[in-house]
């Protein structure tokens, strides 16, 4: 069975975006280096520094579904149907949207029971694989209720002083000493395993 | 002339206290290891690990002065007269404490006109040495003016919630990729420069 890992950009102040979903400084290091990295979406290839590179590949490789929000799922208007990592996409919602169609849609499962039932069903189509877990409101309840493994932070030196929170209002929680620490350009990326209570 | 270096541990939220200013597991890092760190003030020795140990030499052996907010003062009742890591301390405050005393008292000034008149003060009892200063209100108001030269976060892997913030509302604000990355138990210490614009 697959870890659930959560995964974000983050300010050293903890925002994964301001309030109107800006996300200022925090992907410059997605466009700073040398290294192509192919987009499995419409997007263009990005470019980032070879440390960053191995550390992406590494992250993307073990992934078997990502599971992201409505809000998120509403702004990138689904990616066009194809998540830049390529992976099928678990909607956690209230109602699923009508008439959203594009080539590759089908790989969309949409969730409307819960958090819980959103990482049961990444589960199963992720099998032996990692479930990916937007950061925000969706990882907190998923901290809250248990449910995340691992915490990727993907730290970048901007403070942006409001905005929208990695884990939203969840906590406290108790981490565990990172199990990776490599530097970027921009960015300083971190990988924490949770502690269970 | 010595650098304006904000310090505090922090959890990965971004967080410096709870509301009612308990520390949580925040201070976990300062008794987790075998070298003993000796407190000046009245307080016992304290045990850290060697990685933590030298990194806490070293910032602690560039230190000229510390500010301090009165609300940190007010808590710890001015160190009784000598903090822990010895330097003379200025204190920003709306009006000066009345009949404080304890021996060693002579080393605190009190500041009414501001942070940016706090941190010139401290730099000229500073001299070539640097000058901390501690997270919260304060910080984020030096940081808003320009007057922090680095920041230096003890990353304590917790998610607290809520609580008071590091800069408290201050930002947004542009640093450099991190100068210093260790790696000791429960505690990452970072160091960053503050990007002028």
């Amino acid at each position: 069975m697959g870890k659930v890992i959560a995964n974000a950009s983050m300010s050293l102040d903890g925002f994964i975006a301001f309030e109107d979903d800006d996300i200022g400084d925090l992907f410059e290091w997605y466009d700073n280096g040398d290294v192509e990295i192919v987009n499995e979406g419409e997007l263009p290839p990005f470019h980032v520094t070879r440390q960053s590179a191995d550390y992406w590949n590494s992250w993307v490789g073990s992934l078997g579904v990502l599971v992201v929000g409505r809000e998120l799922f509403d702004v990138t208007d689904g990616w066009h149907g194809r998540h830049p990592i390529g992976t099928p996409i678990v909607v956690l919602t209230h109602e699923p949207p009508r008439d959203w169609s594009y080539p590759g849609s089908e790989d969309f499962t949409f969730v409307t029971e819960g958090i819980a039932a959103a990482i049961a069903t990444a589960k199963e189509i992720a099998g032996d694989r990692d479930v990916g877990l937007a950061a925000g409101t969706i990882a907190g309840q998923a901290l809250d209720a248990g449910l995340v493994d691992e915490v990727a932070i993907d730290l970048v030196p901007v403070v942006m002083g409001s905005g929208k929170r990695y884990f939203g209002d969840a906590g406290p929680a108790r981490l565990g000493d990172p199990t990776a620490i490599v530097q970027g350009r921009r960015v300083l990326h971190l990988r924490y395993p949770v502690e269970r209570g």
